[in-house]
């Protein structure tokens, strides 16, 4: 039996479709554009093609976008006070610090100065915190943990009562779904480099969340029979048939894991996608919330 | 074989020894004696049976207690502006807000309103965020959790690599105990009501934090040989030959649970001390941190 392959690319274009439409009506209604600023500090190339792709995204579904970019040597002051100055603009809803930032700035201090109704990321402490705890939602679920719950449930699996393993337990991926997962009512184990017996936590696991970041390390025979299979990897695998000598596979034998699991993502055009349009989404609501203050 | 059981009475003794020490110390060299502020809204009796409990160890231990008892039908801007004056107040190091509140008022509004300083309950959301996050730690631990952490490691169980089932996923105990056993490097799972096979669970975890409320219903043959049980419960169970008619049990059926774990934690005498133990030591840490500032 050969897994359900979740299609990431159609399920983000129905996800951005949506926006397009909130956007599209809250401009009728409201004369109102939502506006999404990014700060890029450095010229890490991955980072920079990041943030002109979701800029390119905001232009595609009626966002306004707003780009900052600041020299790598840029001061802690000088990173917050750019930070104040969109949280004080009246036609700024989100802002995105792109992360990694360039090592001698302080993250944390950073993302703690966004205002949290301007958090479309969702990594305020704040809003962790509030994602941690039961009876509390946060105002904005980081991204890529949003886009694997919006794949799960458009998939329609199951995740109450459920065993679900997550593979990795980094802050912006591993760490908020098991929380996301908790708060679905699955029974969540977080795994990790020190996990003892992985492919015997995995055997047990209705649903996988694989975010660790190793090529193909979770094959089919860790997984249960009919498992529905998140992966959030994105590795180089060498490959002479390529022209740049690579190809992208996950941190999931694709191969062997579809033949067992079933419903699984591909790498790319799996998780990959949602990320951005998650974002969208995410800029939409922090639209909605200026706009119900208003 | 028969579990060690875990003295909670005396390792709480050792942390208050340890408190008692620094307290004078810090009088000695600094001439500054820590305080802390309870909060008691309304009439519970056994909110207040905590308060009173809390302020007799401040006593013993050499530390200010500054009691304030507000009427049950305060209103939030009267809770809060309480919570600012002790913010202000030089004197005050730790504020201690007694859960839970009457619920016309708005808890999360009022513990966010605690000086991140002075929160020695562990209960500000970017407490919590910090804790959740890898690579950032919070100022406070919240008090029970962090007095499991004590008797784990006073216990010599060993956390990296292990397999840890945390039952109950409240705030105050189990989801922060999730928390700090992964950041320990154990392999955390977090079962509760919906979780479909506890025992087969609970038969894989070296470590057991039981966290639910519910009458001894971990017994000792879902225990694997050797695990390390710590048992949060405190239940009333009918008991005809006591005068009052019951007696406090844990969530573990301590009888047959002690025949199989290789350490298990009493009820009573196990967690309970520990819990208003660790309250001390967040104080006098809250104490040293205003102290670092001067």
């Amino acid at each position: 039996m050969s897994a359900q392959i979740i299609d990431g690319k159609a399920i983000a274009e129905k996800v951005r479709e949506e926006v397009r439409q909130g956007v599209a009506n809250m401009q009728a209604e409201h004369n109102y554009v939502p506006g999404l600023a990014t700060v890029l500090v450095g010229e890490d190339p991955a980072s920079a093609t990041y943030v002109r792709s979701k800029q390119r995204t905001c232009e595609q579904l009626g966002i306004r976008s707003i780009g900052h970019h600041m020299p790598a040597d840029s001061t802690q002051e000088e990173v917050e006070t750019l930070v104040r100055q969109l949280n004080a603009d009246p036609n700024v809803n989100g802002i995105l610090v792109q992360l990694p930032l360039p090592k001698h700035l302080d993250e944390e201090a950073i993302l703690n100065s966004i205002d949290l109704e301007k958090d479309v990321d969702g990594f305020h402490p704040v809003n962790i915190g509030r994602l941690a705890m039961k009876g509390r939602n946060p105002l904005f679920i980081p991204c890529t943990p949003a886009g694997c719950m919006r794949l799960l449930s458009e998939t329609g699996v199951e995740l109450n009562g459920a065993n679900a393993v997550v593979l990795g337990r980094s802050n912006i991926v591993g760490l908020p779904m098991a929380m996301l997962l908790q708060k679905a009512n699955a029974t969540v184990t977080i795994c990790h480099s020190r996990t003892k017996d992985l492919p015997g936590m995995l055997r047990q696991a209705d649903v996988v969340i694989a975010a660790v970041g190793r090529t193909e390390m979770v094959t089919g025979d860790m997984l249960k029979p009919g498992a529905a299979v998140i992966d959030v990897g994105i590795n180089q695998k060498e490959d002479a048939t390529r022209k740049r000598g690579y190809r992208l596979v996950g941190d999931v034998d694709f191969e062997s894991a579809k033949e067992v699991a079933g419903a699984i993502t591909p790498v790319p055009g799996g998780v990959g996608p949602m990320t951005i349009a998650m974002l969208m989404e995410n800029t939409l609501r922090a639209a909605e919330i200026s706009l119900a203050k208003k």
